[in-house]
C-alpha cells in the first residue's frame, strides 16, 4: 500500500510518467471540473467540436453535394475503421449506425438462424434496454426466452442459443471472459452478442483473440462521441456473409443509388448500415475517434486500472463497501462503491466540483476515463469524498456554498 | 396561361404578394445558389445552427447534467410536438427517433397483430427501402409478403394486410388519396403505414382528418433538418396504447431510469423512441422546425403547388415530357421531367448555379421548398434549363466555364 498515491506529490509523480498524460490537453472540460462520469458521457475532444465545426459548413457550402465531396457517403465505415483498432479487429468489420438498442437487435435476429437452437438468452442483472430489446425479439420471431439469473450466462450456454451480453457490467463494472465465453458457446453451437458499451476505449478488448463474432457498442461513453452519438456493430468477417439484417435500409445496400427492389447486402458489417445516419452527430463521433489514434487499448486500459485501484484504496480507507471487482484484470472503467446517502453525497461532491453519478438505491460510481483524468484529479475526488463523510456535510446545505476540491 | 409567370416581371409580382416571402432571409444559402434539391436534403436555417451551436455549448459546460439542464431528455417529443401542425396531428401522438427504415420497420410490426391478416403489402415502385424493410419484417415474422404492382396498394387493401405507403411517390411525385385509402382499409381491417417523406413540410397533409393512424416520414429533407437529420413516427392516440414497439430501447419506457427489467412503454407515441437520440442531430433539427412555427402546411403546399405549376407550364413550352401530375392538388413538391440527356443536363444547371437532381435511367427532379424559393428563382431556373437544351451547351465543356444564371 507505500506505492498507492495517496499523497498528492505521489500522484503528482505518477502524473509525471503517465503515457498518456499529454490527452487531456485535446479536450474542452470546465476550468475546476473534475470529471468522473465519461462513462455516461464523455466530455468533447476539441477534435469532435473541429469535425462538427466542418461538417455545418460543408452542410451550408455544399448542400446536397457534401454526400460525396464531403465523404458524409462513408463516414460511417470510416468511424469504424477509427474503432476496430480499440478492440481488437479489423476494419471492415466494424460499422458505426443506429444505437445499441437497436444494434443489439439486429445483430441478435440476425444470429437466431445460425444458433443451435431458437432461443434467447439474456441475465436479469443485464443492462434494462438490451433484456427489453432481448424479450421483443424473440416475441416477434417466435423464438424461446429465457431470463438467467445473475451471472448464468455463462451456464446458459450448453443450450445452443443466442446470449446478449454485457463485456463490462454497468454496474459493478465485473468483466466477462470473452475467451471462455466464446470457447463453450463454440462448443454448444450458441452465438454470444456482446454489449461493449462499458468496454469501448476503457478496456484492453481483443475480440478477434478471443473468438468474439458479434458485438455492438455505445460511443458517447468512454468514446467521448457526443450526446446520443451513433452506436457500432462489430461483425466477425467469416460470420458477416452470412447474416441478413432484420433492418435492411438503403445504407446497407450493395448498390444504395441503383434504387432496384430487392436487397443485396454490402460485404462485413456495412450490412448492419440501415437508414441515413445523423451526420453532425456521427462527423463529431468520428473527430472524437481522432483522439484515439495511436493510442493502444492496453494502454487505456492500464491507466483506468491504476486510476480504479487509487479509488478502491482510499474507499478501503474510508471503511466504504467497494461493489466494483478488487482484482484490476476483472474491471471495467468505473468503480462503484455502495453509500446509503449516496444521492445527496453525489450533490456535495458536486458542490465541490466532483461529478460522480448515483444509480438508486445506493450505488455511487466513478468513471475513470484515462485519457482526460489525472492521477491527481482522482485523489482530489478522494479527498474530497472523505471530506464530506467525515463532516457529514452531504446534509447541510451550507456545505454546498463553501466547498472546493483542492 | 397568360397568368402564368413566364416573365421576371410577372414572377416578381408573384413574390411580391406570396406570403412566405419573408421565411428566406431565415435560410443560409450560397450566393448565387438557386437550390432545387430540398426534397433531397434541405440547407440548414439559421435557427437549426443556432440550436446546434448552444447543443455543442451545453455538452462543453454542463456534461452529462445536460439531460435535464438544456432539456435533452424530452428534446425528441418538443421535436414531434413541432412537427405534429404540419401533419394535421396532436402533439403527443409525433416523436422524433431513429430513421425512416427503422420506424417503417416498427410500425408494421406493431400494426401487424391488429390487422385483420398477417400480410405486408408494398408496391413495386414504392421508394426501395421501403420494400427492403417491408419484405424483411414479414420474413422475421413469418407474415406473408405480398409485392403488388405500382398502384396496385389501393386494390390490396381487401386483403385485410399492412400496407407501408408513401403519401407522395418519390419518383413522380404522385400524391395518394389518404382518405379514400383510410376509409377502404377500415372497411377491410387493413393498417396502413404512412411514409411521408416527401410530403412533410411541402404538403396539406391532414392526417388525422383523413383518419389516417400511423405515419413515419423524414426530417432532412422539405424540414430542412440537416444531414440524416433522425426522422419521425405519427401514431393516432386511439391506436397508441394498443401498439408494442418491437425495439423497445429505454427511452420508450414509461420510466427509463428505474432500470427495471421489465417494459412498460411509455403513453402515445412516445413508446416508439428507443435507445439514446443523437443529441446534436436532433438539437439542429429542432431549431430548422423553429422556421415553421405559425406556417400552416396549407401555406406551405400553396405556394410549392404554384412553384410546381411554374416549372410544368416552361416545361410544356420547351416540350419536355412531364412525369409528374399536372393537376396541383394530386401533386407533391418536386416535379420531375423525363430527359434523355438528365445526367450532363443536370451538370450544366449546376454550372449555372442551379441546383437540381437526377435519378437513372432519365429523369430530372426540382424540389420546390416554399419556404426559402422564390418565384423569380424558379423562373431563373427554368430560363436556364431552357438556354443549355436550346444551346445543345449540355455538352460542351466550355459551357460550365462562362455560363452563369441571371
Amino acid at each position: 500500500m507505500a506505492s498507492l498515491p495517496h499523497s498528492r506529490d505521489a500522484a503528482l509523480a505518477l502524473d509525471q510518467i503517465d503515457p498518456l498524460a499529454g490527452k487531456r490537453r485535446l479536450f474542452c472540460l470546465p476550468e475546476g471540473c473534475c470529471y468522473l462520469v465519461g462513462h455516461s458521457l464523455g466530455p468533447p475532444p476539441l477534435s469532435a467540436s473541429e469535425r462538427l465545426r466542418e461538417a455545418q459548413a460543408d452542410w451550408q457550402r455544399d448542400l446536397v453535394r457534401s454526400w460525396n465531396s464531403a465523404g458524409w457517403i462513408d463516414l460511417a465505415e470510416r468511424a469504424g475503421a477509427q474503432i476496430a483498432p480499440l478492440i481488437g479487429v479489423d476494419t471492415e468489420e466494424v460499422i458505426v449506425t443506429d444505437s445499441v438498442s437497436v444494434n443489439l437487435f439486429k445483430l441478435a435476429a440476425a444470429a437466431l438462424p445460425l444458433a443451435a437452437r431458437r432461443v434467447i438468452l439474456v441475465e436479469e442483472d443485464e443492462f434494462p434496454t438490451d433484456q427489453y430489446i432481448a424479450e421483443e425479439m424473440a416475441r416477434q420471431t417466435g423464438a424461446e426466452f429465457q431470463r438467467l439469473a445473475a451471472g448464468g450466462g455463462f451456464g446458459a450456454l450448453s443450450r445452443g442459443g443466442v446470449l446478449i451480453r454485457s463485456a463490462v457490467n454497468y454496474r459493478s463494472a465485473e468483466v466477462a471472459r470473452i475467451d471462455d465465453f466464446e470457447a463453450e458457446a463454440a462448443r454448444h453451437g450458441a452465438i454470444i452478442v456482446w454489449d461493449l458499451s462499458h468496454a469501448t476505449g476503457v478496456l484492453d478488448v481483443e475480440l478477434k483473440a478471443s473468438g468474439a463474432r458479434l458485438a455492438a457498442g455505445c460511443t458517447y461513453k468512454y468514446l467521448n462521441g457526443g450526446p446520443g452519438a451513433p452506436a457500432f456493430i462489430y461483425a466477425a468477417r467469416e460470420l458477416a456473409g452470412r447474416l441478413a439484417s432484420p433492418l435492411p435500409g438503403w445504407m446497407g445496400h450493395a448498390a444504395p443509388f441503383a434504387f432496384t427492389p430487392d436487397y443485396a447486402p454490402r460485404a462485413g458489417a456495412a450490412r448492419f448500415a440501415s437508414g441515413t445516419p445523423p451526420i453532425l452527430s456521427l462527423a463529431t463521433l468520428s473527430g472524437a475517434l481522432e483522439t484515439f489514434a495511436n493510442v493502444s487499448a492496453s494502454a487505456l486500459a492500464t491507466k483506468a486500472r491504476a486510476l480504479g485501484n487509487l479509488v478502491i484504496s482510499r474507499a478501503d480507507s474510508m471503511g466504504l463497501d467497494v461493489m466494483s471487482p478488487r482484482d484490476p484484470s476483472r474491471r471495467g472503467g468505473h468503480v462503484s462503491l455502495r453509500i446509503k446517502e449516496g444521492y445527496p453525497v453525489v450533490q456535495a461532491l458536486a458542490a465541490c466540483g466532483v461529478m460522480a453519478d448515483f444509480r438508486a438505491p445506493d450505488t455511487v460510481r466513478f468513471g475513470l476515463s484515462p485519457l482526460f483524468l489525472s492521477h491527481a484529479d482522482v485523489r482530489g475526488a478522494m479527498d474530497a469524498l472523505e471530506h464530506i463523510l467525515q463532516s457529514g456535510s452531504w446534509d447541510k446545505p451550507e456545505f454546498h456554498a463553501r466547498a472546493k476540491v483542492t
